[in-house]
């Protein structure tokens, strides 16, 4: 037979060896075997177990090595220090990939991550290919070849779809299955990828991206690993017309500690994440339920971002509470247009207008509710119809719900909230093809899901030569942090301004000379590679205005630096210009450890802190992106122009960002960490000007 | 027969006219009087309709006064127009209450309003009290009176059950029916209120409290009226054990003008309804879904307010999720303290220890799950249990699930999210009286109401002396605005600190005798009774040293302010000491809407607005209250010692919160409104001191 390719191996395998098989019933290892059967396997299962002769029928041999045919995909349930070995054998039986379902690797605490690094050795120098370890299997619909032990494959028959899903929970592939034949929805594949040790999401998700069959990848995450495959991979599939939905824990600071102790994971910062996401044009859903509605939203159409959603309702209460969520959720619940509902009313529709469009009791008529609905569907300013339909759902579809299905295959999203308990009806949106709410807070959230989602980033081109200098000027230098005017120099390169400024010795003459070039009023700053806090150190005098008052400062400076740190050498003084803003905002570069480069703005100071109230984007950005960036600060509204304030330099500031976002265009990363704070920003037309700043080399 | 009770007769009645009545099928009208003899109403009904002399089967009225037998309860569905006439007749044949139906009445716009208030006009003058109008009707399950129209009643049957209902919205009284007899959850009486024109949610609420069938009350309001009358209720259900819970429309401003103009209710702050629940005992729950779950989690039980809970789960991913959740909600997921559950492990249990107690595929056996369950409950650490069940929950309840179920009748609450879609085991759960959530954020929020349930807050006792002493200070003011002076004299004699000064006549040589009195440096205000923004008008001058700078001072604020507004009158300055703090916050005092008195504390400023970050109370506080709303303001952090800054004095603070609140306690709500902005906080020890403020005057 000739060697498959990787996804033949492991989508549609013509033999599996299933080693460590067992016929001790309700055991994971003989659930496998009886699984693969009983779900319609047509290929060869060769089962290995040195103890038996024969398992369910089929002939068991004592090793992978032993088996006469050849083996697409080897099934692993032995115990944890048996793997490497039968890894090992796998390799020499010539099997290209092997899913490795026993647990206690890196998950485990650090004997497992040792244990898994022997695994992954083994198989590098072997040959093979692997799926975990820890994971709970892989379940192909069709052709068929559920190679798992997981107990949801106890129903009697697995709904085939267009969805592909990859997780990093193995118990959870069961759920997607359980939940989404609960309402309909099937699945094309299905990954659980365990600890991720060797195939990645990404991996995964580009054979799911070239798979035929299916048209949307659904991803339980509970880190991001590899994340330049990763975003690849999503931009293909968004490329493709298949969109990325994804579930990630860690919102709480409890679940990015225990996703990082439970599987090993790096934590990162999870704002860093939701920038990734929204980068590579992958919808993250807050809600888990969200992901069963959501394709039905999304599918077939393209990203259309916008916030303007009708809610039609036969309830005041039931429609209310969508109004509320959607709000909650950012979104606006639009009414219809004065012209265009005087035009509706005058053709004798029924109906109140306003955030709800209420259909009230007297308007729960098929006519009436479709002649509101076609309104609704022809006009603009209409983005996404909720319909919420009360009572009558449960027990008279036909006077609200029927002509609502009668939309189906609208451009725009369309879903319903059924306010009642109303399983048939559930029903007939799902054959429908229409989204059908459990809860009004899942319904807000799969629209701004929707309507939020965004083709991927493009990265903006660079003057090349803005790189080459910033890369000339740190060449030469260790790493660590840099001084203050080193880091200046950094910013300067990259086109940030600086506030105007040099360096004296440590030497009033020579000092007064240099401040006459830069121009009173002043600010003094000490210069020492003992000191890494200036201002904590006293190291700092503002607002100087003349010579004695430089040597003045000086010698203060000298007295409580001195007194901070017996020994810190003076390496001399910045003089600085002491510039005025409207305002002034912190500026970051950092290298997020899960999804790498990153730009971030805030307002500075420690209520930025205490609110966390930062944008953060993938670096580089473009002049947009940055735009975007300062929209999205809450504390930067003064600068806006708020109640009537003076307009910041808003253009300027984001010029700056898209200046220190360029740090990620230097080769090999070498720039770990670097901050202006603050960047003062002056009003419109005049500028921004950093006044401090730090880098950090790697 | 004797006159009934209200109570009686809205749900006991032993007879009802239908006013209005119809045999045409599917008619609102004609369904009542269906549903009414299928739901087992053994009472008289007497439909009343000029044009029919029979209705299924019942003698039919041309008028209710024709009717020969007394009438306790009618319910009318006859046009808006001719509602009025229908009470007065109603009262003239003794009838002591109606349900009214109608709807376009104060929900429809000013005519409404009208209409409205005729009908109450008239119901009071012939002494018929009413539920409505625009209401669904009125449900009471044992013994069976169901006087509705609702499509929910076409179910055979109606579960009875420990809980009643009142709701504004009158669909969703058949929503709470489906979806909790879905859930195997039943009533004991449902309340359509609609506009609450009459008899109030709170009236009602106090026939719940006294309602022996009843055990836990629960409310899906759109507003709050009455806000007294509703505070006695909630308090009284709570001391004799019956918890409110609520659901309110609101949490978005889009849903506040919406239900503003829906059901003609004002508009009131949402953080101040929020609080006002708090301080009555009232429970507000977040998702419409945890209605359904939290009486499992509370009935029976005391309020013990806590935030950890322990999670305990078969699956990493689901468990995972429940633990996000709960942090998002602000709930420690709580791992078994180190020595506890080294003694569990030497025991031989098998689970990996954490915030997430996993079970671990080994240790899903029942033997080991109770195990680990029953030193949960032991655990003083644990305030509450989520049992997360994977696939065992769909095929092998007797894994995990049982094992769970045994823990029924624990004081801590207990939660169940079985994370597949396994209905059955949904139900053995609400057979054991157990909560089974379906979503992982419903579960989140059904904990942290469950642990964030207090008592009713208790009103502080205060010194009526300074009550007095504010009464007579505003005793002969008109209402309006006070000035600068005026308003500090009313926060001085509330026992707030401020700033020293004294009003100088515009004369320079008063003013300078003045100033040394008080002290330098000084900040000088105008007042005047045409200048409401003293700093806009330029009439504020900080920073005054001496007596030429005073007079500099007090003519260029002569200049300014004739600049600003040329006819204004000076009517004297105000001399104030330039008084620092650490830092500054703004203390309110407002009349809500809706509620009514509440206490407001921010950071004042800009960001404060742009945050919303304020904390309200309902006023008068106590000083614990008062430390509670410190804590709650996260741009306090500094002055709270934030990143080893300097404390404030913040039991000053909190004793000028207390001092402010107690303008609640003024006779006649003369005071509409006050602020004192800044209020400057000083170092630990040093108190706190106002240098600005207004007072309102009703």
């Amino acid at each position: 037979m000739p060697r498959p390719s990787l996804s033949e191996a492991l989508f549609t395998p013509r033999s599996i060896a299933l080693i460590g098989a067992s016929d001790a019933p309700g055991r994971n290892n003989s659930r496998t075997q009886l699984y693969l059967r009983k779900h319609g396997y047509t290929g060869a299962i060769y089962p290995v177990n040195p103890r038996r002769d024969e398992i369910y029928g089929e002939k068991c041999y004592p090793s992978v090595k032993d088996i006469p045919g050849s083996v697409d995909h080897a099934f692993v349930t032995t115990p944890p220090q048996t793997v490497p070995q039968v890894i090992r054998e796998c390799g020499e039986a010539g099997v290209p990939v092997a899913t490795v379902f026993t647990a206690e690797f890196a998950e485990s605490g650090p004997e497992g991550v040792k244990l898994q690094q022997e695994v992954i050795d083994t198989a590098r120098a072997v040959g093979v290919r692997l799926i975990g370890p820890n994971c709970m299997g892989i379940y192909n619909m069709d052709p068929p070849a559920t190679i798992a032990p997981n107990l949801i494959l106890e129903l009697p028959e697995l709904l085939k779809g267009n969805i592909g899903v990859v997780s990093h929970s193995g118990s959870l592939t069961g759920t997607f299955i359980s939940r989404g034949q609960a309402r309909g929805m099937g699945f094309s594949k299905i990954v659980s990828i365990g600890n991720e040790s060797d195939i990645s999401v990404a991996e995964i998700g580009e054979m799911l991206v070239d798979d035929p069959k299916t048209e949307a990848i659904m991803l339980f995450l509970e880190t991001v690993r590899h994340a330049d495959a990763f975003a690849a991979m999503a931009r293909r599939a968004y490329a493709k017309g298949k969109p990325v939905m994804v579930y990630k824990l860690g919102r709480s600071a409890a679940a990015q500690e225990f996703t990082a102790s439970h599987t090993g994971a790096i934590a990162g910062t999870d704002v860093a994440v939701d920038a990734f996401f929204r980068q590579h044009g992958v919808i993250r859903v807050n809600y888990f339920e969200t992901l069963f509605e959501l394709p039905m939203l999304i599918l077939g159409r393209e990203p259309k971002p916008g916030n303007r959603v009708s809610v039609v309702s036969t309830t005041g209460g039931g429609g209310g509470m969508i109004v509320d969520c959607l709000g909650v959720a950012g979104i606006d619940a639009t009414a219809i247009p004065e012209a265009r509902a005087k035009a509706l009313y005058d053709e004798g529709a029924i109906f109140s207008n306003g955030p709800l469009i209420d259909l009230t009791f007297k308007g729960t008529r098929a006519e009436n509710v479709s002649k509101v609905l076609d309104a609704l569907v022809e006009m603009p300013e209409c983005e996404g119809v909720v319909m919420v339909v009360g009572s009558s759902a449960q027990f008279h579809p036909e006077l609200a719900l029927k002509p609502f299905l009668n939309l189906k295959g609208s451009k725009k999203p369309l879903g319903a909230f059924l306010v009642p308990d109303a399983p048939e009806s559930n029903r007939l949106l799902t054959d429908a093809g229409i989204a059908g709410f459990r809860t009004p807070e899942g319904c807000a959230d799969a629209f701004r899901c929707a309507l939020g989602w965004q083709p991927p980033i493009e990265v903006p081109e660079t003057h090349a030569s803005n790189i080459d200098a910033v890369v000339q000027a740190i060449s030469a230098k260790p790493s660590g942090s840099l001084d203050e005017q080193e880091s200046r120099e950094i910013f300067d390169r990259l086109g940030v301004p600086q506030a105007a400024s040099g360096v004296a010795k440590d030497d009033d003459e020579h000092a007064v000379a240099i401040a006459k070039d830069i121009g009173y009023p002043l600010v003094a700053k000490i210069l020492s590679p003992d000191i890494a806090h200036k201002t904590e150190a006293g190291g700092v005098v503002l607002g100087i205005h003349n010579a004695a008052e430089l040597a003045a400062a000086f010698e203060t400076i000298r007295t409580r630096v001195t007194a901070y740190s017996k020994d810190a050498r003076i390496a001399g003084f910045l003089l600085q210009k002491m510039e005025k803003g409207l305002g002034e905002v912190l500026l970051g570069y950092r290298h997020d450890p899960l999804i790498g480069p990153t730009v971030v703005l805030g307002t500075g100071g420690i209520l930025s802190e205490v609110y966390g109230d930062v944008a953060i984007r993938v670096a580089p950005v473009s002049a947009e992106t940055a735009r975007g960036m300062i929209e999205e600060v809450k504390g930067l509204a003064p600068l806006r122009g708020y109640r009537g304030l003076p307009m910041g330099d808003l253009d300027a500031l984001a010029d700056a960002i898209v200046a220190l976002s360029n740090l990620a265009r230097l080769p090999d990363a070498r720039i770990r960490e670097a901050e202006i704070n603050p960047l003062l920003v002056r009003k419109k037309g005049d500028g921004v000007v950093a006044v401090d700043g730090l880098v950090i080399l790697g």
